[in-house]
């Protein structure tokens, strides 16, 4: 098989056996994968990642233990639990510690002709769902949890002031999902009125410092000192939604999160059933959020093109017909 | 009048005028003020404040607008809101932008023969509480508030395990209240044995890297490092409650925030009538506590005195009769 692979120096479309299905897992043929800041990353060397790279991704499933999903289209959960642990039996497999992640931890992900994933992870996708737009399901996802962690705390939709910091994909469909619930949604960013966006969502500059105050600023600009950032513009008893990871230490005054009483909450992978059923029932801009296509024999030039400075999601097509 | 004043340089015990009482505003006699780390940090310059020091007291009122308060022992809340604006109506004085906190931010503190507070932040003080009790319920209220912040995040007591960093001032009363709620309670500290704590409170050495996992830590050994190592205890979707205010900023890695989806949770004041309400149903081991008291005109010592290291409590006496 083929699969886009980093070495530890280098990420390269290599070929290679592929290796015997595990019990409880289902083959899964991409039909389209999509390429996020975290596989370029993965392959500057962020958690020290050997394998093949995605997670983003739809694919059909040509074998499975429970012969019902085979010949399916589906998307699926990238973090793949023990099972067993209490992490796992209370539904939090996304926080086992013994988990794999697809295309992260230990395990192999989507850029190639055919990977595995255990079959509890799947989502079917309903035909009424594109393929451009299935694969979207993954971020998606986790722009949903930062809806269902602010729920939890009992956010106060129609009056909190909520605000996204950075305009790249993942700040992009936070602010489209808190667009469902808010009644007013900042959008702080570099690239102003290159999505249509409803018409509550207001594009303010990247560097504005005038728009403070917020209940809720969800950080996902990707850079380090995006934290910082939203701690000067989020207000007291806010909630700081901190989706950005980065390598190594970041400087930080700590006394404001004291002083405002500020929460600042980690947030990461979400449940794909929930993405797929807000894709049954909205429309993602598709046409403006993929920036370009690859085939995946091309799959270093498309994490080239995926790193440069205003693209927006580039999609690799897979060994299934898209 | 004496009090004890930071004037940008030194604190000293100074003679001075004292004002004319503002509408709305009780004069208050103190019996016996407390010294707490944030008042060693002012007469170190943090926030930039100047004059009267002190917010922990028990006093009497000896002038009040409303005539039921006067001869009161009372203690009250320290942050004294506009009472006009939003946050105010809302009962959120504690995060009024035009707020003035008494001894900490823009109003004469309690270290002086007399001071003023406005009338609706005082309690009263059943006779069932000694001074040497109430004296406690400013930094009592603080601790107490966590528990009031992860109540309104459902943390299952029945379930979590909670620890505190730091077995100074506050991190012991953080202990203490928290015992109320929690099955258990890791207390990481330096000085084992030094105040009688419930049998479930389990004292650890500082420096303990074994003992992690916990579903809460309450961060309050005062030292700018002690948030990377809550973080570095703490379980997925945990939640760590920072007490530890320090001016400047501070290296930390953010990426554990995100993977692991941790909340840190700034906290500052409390409820002095729930403190209150406890100190009538609960004792503080007083005796182990309060490592030293002084005369007002001897305050210079005291500050010395708690600034050393092992130091808990230093209590000052005020003009009334303790």
């Amino acid at each position: 098989m083929v699969a886009l692979a980093f070495d530890g120096r280098t990420a390269r479309v290599i070929e290679r056996a592929a290796t015997a299905r595990r019990h409880g897992e289902a083959r899964l043929r991409p039909r389209l994968c999509g390429i996020c800041n975290t596989d370029l990353e993965l392959a500057r060397g962020y958690m020290g990642f050997r394998g093949v790279l995605g997670h983003e991704f739809v694919a059909d499933v040509i074998e499975a233990d429970d012969a019902r999903w085979i010949g399916q289209r589906v998307v699926g959960g990238i973090n793949c639990g023990c099972g067993t642990c209490s992490r796992c039996r209370a539904g939090q497999e996304r926080h086992c510690a013994q988990r794999t992640v697809l295309g992260i931890l230990g395990r192999d992900g989507a850029l190639a002709s055919t990977f595995d994933l255990p079959e509890r992870n799947l989502v079917a996708v309903p035909d009424t769902v594109s393929d451009e737009a299935a694969v979207f399901a993954e971020p998606l996802a986790a722009a949903l949890r930062v809806v269902e962690q602010l729920d939890s705390l009992h956010v106060d939709w129609s009056t909190a002031r909520v605000a996204v910091q950075g305009d790249g994909k993942l700040g992009l469909l936070c602010a489209l999902v808190l667009a469902d619930h808010a009644r007013g949604v900042g959008l702080f960013g570099r690239h102003p009125g290159r999505v249509p966006l409803p018409s509550h969502v207001t594009e303010l500059p990247a560097s504005d410092a005038s728009e403070r105050g917020f209940d809720v600023i969800v950080e996902a600009t990707g850079k380090p000192e995006g934290l910082e950032q939203a701690l000067s513009r989020v207000a007291p008893l806010g909630s700081v939604v901190l989706k950005t990871t980065c390598a190594g230490k970041q400087e930080l005054p700590l006394a404001p999160i004291v002083v405002d009483e500020v929460r600042v909450i980690g947030s990461r992978c979400g449940d794909l059933a929930a993405a797929v059923a807000w894709l049954e029932r909205a429309r993602l801009p598709i046409r403006e959020l993929v920036s370009s296509r690859f085939a995946l024999a091309e799959g270093e030039h498309a994490l080239a093109q995926a790193a440069r400075s205003g693209v927006l999601k580039v999609l690799v097509e897979g060994g299934a017909t898209p």
